[in-house]
């Protein structure tokens, strides 16, 4: 219950696919994003985070996903593991997403 | 420059220790925040994140830290490194602070 | 069309009544929150806002909500007009909500 | 103490020139930005807005910009005012902007 091990999906179609969660809640896996705002073709892109691995299943949890391979940009996500009415485990989650800016003087406007 | 790894403060009196950033941009650390709203006392947290490994120094960057030793909240930071006038690495970031509710009904107030 | 005069209804069960919208964009009405993490009981609160008056319908709009008859705290909503498949006005937002703190050095969890 | 009204400038070089806060906490202003994306020259813009009246000073507040003479954005702040150790007002605040974006499928990069 909670472990975040495995494929999810989210309302806008994008996925993740998360291995095996070790003793220390660490755990990495695969984002493929349905949405970007980047010129270049969506790749695949690394993620790494940490969860919490509290007994009643309802942990929270946040990773990264570097999307090196087509952006210079970098999303964090947090959350919680949730069960539903019908028994299915689903994640709440919000994030962050930080364009690169030339300078300091654009930080303002850097992150969605 | 831009390397991640080192120790770091922030306006609030919070540091870190970041460890060597391997070839994928990946490092591990710990977090020692000067803030919390835990009952439980403030104790050092791992962290983990990913940078990019851009030739200009102006890498954005992402990092989870899993409180677990004292809280059952988790943060995620997202950021970017910029060298200030004074030739020193100064990094610009924002989080997000998830706590951990009982269930769904309580999500819109899981977040700052 | 993207007009915000009426009564909205949110997922959570909150809902709004906004009166006219006038020729600059400014409105008022009442908004009866469904959740809260104040201690005294919810009561209807004043709102204040402004919109955009464009003649596509999307309209992005703001307004201000006033929890004074039982918080101190404010909130601020932003967000734009849509119309759905089924012809009806869909109202996408965002939200940040600020609670009073003691002190500036609080001020870092002030703000949901 | 803690009356918005007056001439306020923040560290970005932003200034707001706000009217006198009538007996319900409403005010109005004028809002001058030093920041912006957008393709237009920057024009001073309408404020609206909302402030608790708490004896201590220390009043929580929210308003909205209306860009609409250059921009078809919004930008809503919401912070709290506080008195320095050298006995001068100083307002925190936070902001969203959203930007117009052409369908629900965009929505989720419409806001910084």
């Amino acid at each position: 219950q909670c472990n975040l091990a495995g494929l999810w999906k989210n309302d806008l179609g994008s996925k993740m696919q998360v291995g095996n969660v070790d003793n220390e809640g660490n755990f990495s896996g695969i984002y493929h994003t349905a949405v970007s705002s980047a010129e270049q073709p969506i790749q695949p892109s690394p993620l790494r985070g940490s969860q919490h691995l509290d007994e009643d299943g309802k942990c929270t949890f946040g990773f990264v996903v570097n999307w090196k391979s087509f952006s210079d940009s970098t999303t964090v996500f947090v959350g919680q593991c949730f069960v539903d009415d019908k028994e299915r485990e689903v994640l709440q989650t919000t994030w962050l997403l930080r364009d690169k800016v030339d300078s300091v003087g654009s930080d303002w406007k850097a992150t969605k």
